[in-house]
């Protein structure tokens, strides 16, 4: 299985918000995260970046204005 | 391994743009792509989804204006 663990970026600080995410597909204002357990978790962000060897997807919450 | 491929939407359409991405991480104006054999690639957009079990990253880019 090729999922991964989905972490928030904010500053030097990476806070884990899912484990074994499958999909990733953006949804009004934001992404909405489903792991291989069919769960769901909306992050009010974007992908910032991945790294899948090491089964990382890095999400940054867009800044409150 | 659990890279993925990568592939630019556009409408309806996915261009394969690399195979077995490892990493995909934010450069100027774009996104750059390095595969598991540390070939590189630029593309001037962003991650739009992902369907990791599937091995597959989606990127659209920019609006040109």
């Amino acid at each position: 299985m090729c999922e991964a663990n989905a972490y928030i970026v904010r500053g030097n600080e990476k806070t884990l918000v899912m484990e074994s995410v499958d999909s990733v597909e953006p949804s009004e204002n934001g992404m909405m995260l489903v792991n291989i357990f069919g769960e769901q978790k909306f992050v009010k962000g974007y992908i910032d970046s991945l790294s899948l060897v090491d089964h990382k997807i890095f999400l940054k919450e867009y800044s409150k204005s």
